[in-house]
This record gives C-alpha cells, sequence and structure tokens, in this order.
C-alpha cells in the first residue's frame, strides 16, 4: 500500500521523494532568522518549518506576520510551516499565554505567507476547534501534534494520537517520542504503520536522540511523511544534517525500488 | 547494550563499523570467480562470501579447497566465508548429496583457506555434529543458518531459529526471511533485537527484497552483525550495491551517536 504523501495545491511535497525532508528555523532575531532562511533555502528541503518560539521578537503579532512575508520571500518558493512549539511539548519558554499563542497563528494565518501550521493537540478543545476554523478559511493546512520528550506511549497511545489528530480535523497528524532503547523504536515504527494504514490524512512520526535515528531514515519506508533534518542548527535531538540525510534516503529509496 | 560483533583472531570484523558487510562472489567458472574476487577484493567488504553452490566444478571437492587458496590470495587479506547454500533454502541446484556437500565442507576446512563456513541448521542432526566438529579442529568458525525466500514465521519462531543455532554449538546464527509487507520487516527486526539482547554469541538476520533494504541498512541498531551488500553481482533479492550501503551505514552511525 503505498503511503499517503502531504500534498500542496494537488501536488505531492518533495515530489518523488518520500518521505520530504523539512528542515527548521531557529533564529532568535531577526536579522538571525533571514541570514538561516537564506542559507537552509539554498540546501532545497521540501518544507522550512519557522519555529517562531525561539523568535525574541514573538510578543507582536503583526510584526511576526510581517516577517513570516520575508521568510518566505527567503525560502525561494519553499513551502513554509509556522510552528510556535508549546513548552510543555519541547519548544522555548516564551511570555504568551495559549490564547496570545492562538492569535498570533491568526495573524499569520490571515497574512498568506505560510502553508502549514503546527499546533498540539492537547490544547484546549476551544483552541483547537478556533485554530481550525480560521486555518481552514485562510487555505493553511493544519497539523495536529503530539510530542512526549520522556518516553514512548504504548503502540496502543501512540495509534489513539494519530487517529485524535484526524478526529479534531487536522489535515496531517504528527507524533514525536523520545525512546528508552530500540524496543521503543519498534513501537513507534509500529505505530506508523498500523495509523498510515487506517488514517485518511497523512501522518508524520519520529523517535527522538540517536535511537531515533532509524526512524527520520527509515520512516517514510512505514508511512511517515516527512523527515526533520538540519539545515543550520537542529530543533530537536537526533536530526542529522539535510545533505546526510537525503543522500541515506536517495540510497534507501533506490533499494526499496519502485513502489517507493 | 553494546550488540555483539563477530569477532576473527581477537579484533572484530569491520573494525569500528557495526554491522560489518560482507560481499558475495557467484561466479561459475574458475577464471570468473578469480576475476569477480579481484573486483569485489578492490571494494574492501569486511568479509568475502563465496557462494560455491554458483560454481560448475563443485563436484571436485580437491579442487574446490585449492581454488578456495586462490581466492583467499585475491582477497587480498580480506576473510572469506565458505557456503554451500543448499537449494531448499534459497542455494543453487547442484548434483551433490547433502553427504557429498559435508566432505565438500570438511575438505574446504581442512584446506586453512576460508575463516568461516555457513550451513543451514536444517541439514541432519548427525551432519551438523560432524560439521561442528571438523569446522572447529581446523579453527573455522561456524555459521548456522535459516532461510525463508517465502514468508517470514512469527517472532516467536523466529528467535527459536536464533537460539537453536546456538544449541547446535554455532559461533554465529544467522536468519534471513522474505516479507510480505513492512509489519514482516518489523517482526524480523524485532526478534533480531530480543535474540541479539538474550544469546550468547553474535547474530546476523535480514529480511530480503525490497521491503527488507530497511533491514540491511538498519538492522545493526537492533543486533545484526552482518549485512550482505553487491561486490559485483547479488546473491539474494535487495542486496544493495556496497559502496551505497557503506555510504548510508556511515551516516546513519553518526547519527545513532558514539554508543554504536
Amino acid at each position: 500500500m503505498q503511503p499517503k504523501a502531504i500534498t500542496l495545491r494537488g501536488a505531492p511535497l518533495g515530489g518523488a521523494r518520500f518521505p520530504a525532508i523539512c528542515a527548521p528555523l531557529v533564529g532568535r532575531t531577526r536579522a538571525a532568522l533571514l541570514a538561516e532562511a537564506a542559507v537552509v533555502a539554498a540546501k532545497k528541503p521540501d518544507l522550512i518549518e519557522w519555529r517562531v518560539d525561539f523568535f525574541e521578537g514573538i510578543a507582536d503579532a503583526n510584526a511576526v506576520a510581517e516577517l513570516a512575508g520575508r521568510i518566505k520571500a527567503a525560502a525561494n518558493g519553499i513551502p513554509i510551516l509556522f510552528t510556535c512549539r508549546w513548552h510543555l511539548e519541547g519548544g522555548e519558554k516564551i511570555g504568551l499565554s495559549q490564547t496570545e499563542v492562538v492569535s498570533l497563528y491568526r495573524a499569520v494565518c490571515e497574512s498568506g505567507h505560510v502553508d502549514f501550521i503546527d499546533f498540539e493537540m492537547a490544547n484546549e478543545p476551544g483552541q483547537l476547534k478556533e485554530v481550525r476554523e480560521f486555518s481552514r478559511a485562510h487555505a493553511t493546512q493544519l497539523i495536529l501534534s503530539f510530542h512526549d520528550f520522556e518516553r514512548t506511549p504504548t503502540i496502543q497511545e501512540l495509534n489513539a494520537r494519530f487517529a485524535r489528530a484526524e478526529q479534531l480535523g487536522a489535515d496531517i497528524a504528527k507524533v514525536a517520542v523520545m525512546p528508552r532503547g530500540m524496543h521503543d523504536v519498534l513501537t513507534l515504527l509500529a505505530a506508523t504503520l498500523q495509523s498510515s494504514q487506517s488514517l485518511r490524512i497523512p501522518l508524520v512520526s519520529m523517535s527522538m536522540a540517536g535511537a531515533g535515528a532509524v526512524t527520520r531514515l527509515c520512516g517514510g519506508a512505514f508511512g511517515s511523511a516527512l523527515s526533520f533534518a538540519v539545515g543550520q542548527n537542529a530543533s530537536a535531538p537526533g536530526q542529522m544534517p539535510i545533505e546526510e540525510l537525503d543522500a541515506a534516503l536517495a540510497i534507501l529509496r533506490k533499494a526499496l525500488g519502485p513502489s517507493r
């Protein structure tokens, strides 16, 4: 069974390469972000994620929306994923309430400068509904995500998280967890395989840190549509340099054969 | 837990690279084999496997033993694994009885030209005992193997195969099976992880064909000590070119971190 690719304007993200590759931006200043965007875009990931929780100017929603436009220009046609990762799920500590975070997402969606946003499925139901509504109204795809930086839940729990994202109306479901051994890596891959066969939407999964590197490379074979790699700086443990991930994925895709 | 490497004369096969890489020789004639050995040795695998079941001169045990010496010389210091794969487990059809195959293994062990032999654990108990005795007497390590080119047994059956090899006195246990989907690939990896933690001897495992390529690349992270790759010609479905496997493994080893 062919895994589901993330699509954008009717075409699969990454074209023939599955999984697609996403590189993060984690600059703290406007100047650093624009420089980072240029460096990362030159490495030609399929998607660039702006992790705005690293940005010192995050409190000014209008300025963030304007900067999103500058980053979009620097990305040179590469789609943008906008993410304000909650500190409870591995993000930076920021001064904003979750209500203010929702307003930030709204401003950025209204700007039309980003193609995807990522919001944690553990947020309040009212906020999830609100984010779903304005992201849809502005044709911005919604990733609903779950992160656990301490452990790997059971396969049942992992499958439930993927299913929950779909139930909440996500365009894409994402699960990122920490392994405590290679058995946890297998659990994440097994849940990815099962959920990729049962969900209607594409999913993204990864096991983090060194042991989880196997999933960044092989997760696509089990149904994960996107793998995160380092353009200039990592945003989570275990990400490998984009050039290396791209080279290894090309070798693996060829070995997996024409069905991939 | 650090997986167990295959060792030879006190040193791990492959040195710092785990898993080690083995490339097969499948030439049908003496001239083809010596040419193939030179080409393959130049690609510097950690081990070269002579699949003698492809060799048209297999019926003359003394000539085979002498040719093993020529191949050893062409291998230029790379250790040799000598395998007469049974047609019931994926080998070529040959004119020899299993009794004659045992005599062939004996002649080659006595020659001192090979470092390892591979014999299927499904052979007769008396033959297994005999092969174990003469291989030990001539300091040749014994791989006891199981192959299924049709399907992937359950995880319990796979673990039982690994354990059986150890019970039969193997120096190394090998299991190679065919997946019917990515779930079978996970089963093989899970059995590899469990058995690598319970066995005292090193083990080698792989899932074959395109879907199984993931195990040729990532099996080491789950405890498989050896991955087979193509030097000049493949000996089983799913093997990738040695240059590609080596490059992808180097990337993965770096990402997995210092514990690998």
